[in-house]
């Protein structure tokens, strides 16, 4: 027996070095750019960006904030980082220091100040609207352009709404809409339409590069069939005590929980303060490991900051300070994010930026 | 018109010490300690415990775990810092190092432990179990302790599990447990049982010790009338695009939203990437301040990464760096917390922990 206290986030660097190369094979002759932003999704975008750089040898990286640009320039000196949210008074100065950065310039707002502060040498992306209506320019805004104006840009961008749901409308609707956009405004400049999502829905959705993000980090974005990428995530955290729930005893805050019979119980170390989302309260599973075998349990009560409460009534030889596993291979943060009621992007991105971790890795060879 | 990208964060330190002070005189006689765990609940704890050392007086701390009091401890060289998660393996160097830590022992197994690793000088707080089914001591166990195993603690705690409802039947169920149990085996040593919706309950609760947290951070822990405590945490974050929506068309992910109508859509620069609970997505409200007046606005379509759409119709004079309302006084942590199906708690927790934010900060003076 161990007594422990720390939660453990394990971080498979060399799954994601994998993964980054099997989406760049599927993604063949289009340039596999890799999305950092959020903190590369909360894993460590300083990390994430140097390995894919030195071991992967990506040059083009995108983030959404210029500040997150500036984190990791330093390490991927030759490498392009493009900036989705685009240019503004509060993040110029970054452009201007580092011509390593590239604004996506998604209004004409936006684009009228950027040709008021031009930076020399550096030429913008233009996103475009075509369906998810979110950032971009719309059609009747690219109509009022001059032929010089469309001209300033280096590449044209738009995102994919449903490229997760393999035959859903949208995606025909946007590849025509980029199409004939990409064709009538701008002919000559390269294009990239997908993210991981989108490079799997085949060769005509790729363009001249793809945005590799979410499938980079393990994440299943073709939900449709078994997922092809490795995972990345793994978290576990000590048993702190295991006790047994006299019938008819509450569990938790209030108290939202009743034990129906005489029960046992095991807190584990582990909470929303860690990122594991609230919502998992009464819902979430456990996974633990006595004689060899796995067994899952049922989280009861509500989760609170710090610990997870479980039912482990038919968990025989459980013992304090055995590890509770609370994403790992055969339970991802996919399947976290299903029971959560979300996705596991937003998971990841809440448990990446805890502290409390203690973090252990495994590297690219 | 302004063209800006980043999302702002701001913490008001004056009104958290307000808050401090505040509850510190509804606590009367009783110790008021600081819960600055899980990074000060995102605020930053660093910043906050230094704040409550210099400007509050403030001489107890309480974290989860070890290495969120080794963070602080050395801008609260005179204070006790208290640890919840108590004392394993993985921290044990961290309490031989520095004596201002001062575990607290929640099971016998971790007990055990203590005895074989006893630090000199220290004495561990015993928590014992009142009704949370959470950790601490149950009955049988403290029943087992012998006379010399009793005497090795400084202080008896234990936690509330209902104390933001006032009438719940569990506040006098575990009030009566705590009162029973520390007169027959810790009848001598000072005694803690609230936390901040305890304060409220009345002087019966106080005990010696009472931990400060949720209120001191502006959360209402006392629902069931007006919030008494002053507000800490503002978000707002600039437009990026306004734009028609046609009639028909979808916003966001997966298509969620269509438009029954024509509407005009606002594109604001945050996301779930920064916090923002993605369960809003259709649901939340953001505030919009044009001529003068405050204006609500609905969140359309799923909350993304790094973006928000908004339905701003009937907003007129809206431009484009414009700041949207996320949190501020009128519309709250709580309020956003109820909102999107959790607390604010959770959504405190996870806002202070990105780093995308301009973070500012009104001092205490």
């Amino acid at each position: 027996m161990s007594i422990l206290t720390r939660p453990i986030l394990e971080i498979d660097f060399g799954n994601l070095l994998d993964n980054y190369q099997q989406l760049r094979t599927i993604a063949g002759k289009a340039t596999a750019a890799a999305v950092v932003k959020d903190d590369a999704y909360g894993l460590g975008a300083r990390e994430v960006a140097q390995m894919l750089y030195n071991k992967g040898g990506c040059r083009h990286f995108f983030v959404a904030h210029a500040i997150e640009a500036d984190r990791i320039a330093d390490l991927i000196p030759q490498a392009k980082i493009y900036v989705l949210q685009g240019i503004g008074e509060d993040s110029l100065e970054l452009f201007q220091r580092n011509r390593q950065l590239i604004p996506v310039i998604g209004s004409p707002q936006m684009f009228a100040f950027w040709k008021t502060h031009k930076i020399s040498g550096i030429k913008p992306v233009i996103q475009i609207e075509t369906g998810l209506n979110r950032l971009g320019f719309r059609e009747h805004e690219l109509k009022a352009m001059d032929e010089k104006d469309l001209g300033e840009f280096s590449m044209v961008l738009s995102h994919l709404a449903c490229g997760d749901e393999k035959d859903h409308f949208m995606n025909t609707h946007q590849l025509e809409n980029f199409d004939s956009l990409k064709n009538l405004y701008f002919p000559d400049v390269p294009a990239s339409l997908s993210a991981s999502d989108g490079v799997f829905l085949g060769e005509k959705f790729h363009w001249d590069m793809v945005r590799l993000g979410a499938a980079m980090y393990g994440i299943n974005t073709a939900p449709y069939r078994p997922n092809q990428m490795k995972n990345v995530v793994r978290i576990k955290a000590p048993v702190l005590q295991i006790e047994p729930l006299p019938k008819g005893d509450f569990v938790g805050y209030s108290a939202t929980y009743r034990a129906s019979s005489e029960r046992k119980i095991a807190i584990v170390s582990i909470g929303y303060g860690d990122g594991i989302p609230r919502s998992l309260s009464n819902v979430g599973k456990v996974f633990f490991r006595t004689h060899g075998q796995l067994h899952e349990a049922r989280m009861i009560g509500r989760i609170s900051m710090d610990n997870i409460i479980c039912d482990v009534t038919n968990i025989d030889g459980l013992e304090v300070g055995d590890m509770a596993f609370l994403a790992d291979n055969f339970y991802t943060l996919d399947d976290m994010g299903r029971d959560a009621g979300t996705i596991s992007y937003e998971i990841m991105s809440r448990v990446g930026k805890n502290t409390r971790f203690i973090r252990t890795k495994k590297s690219a060879s």
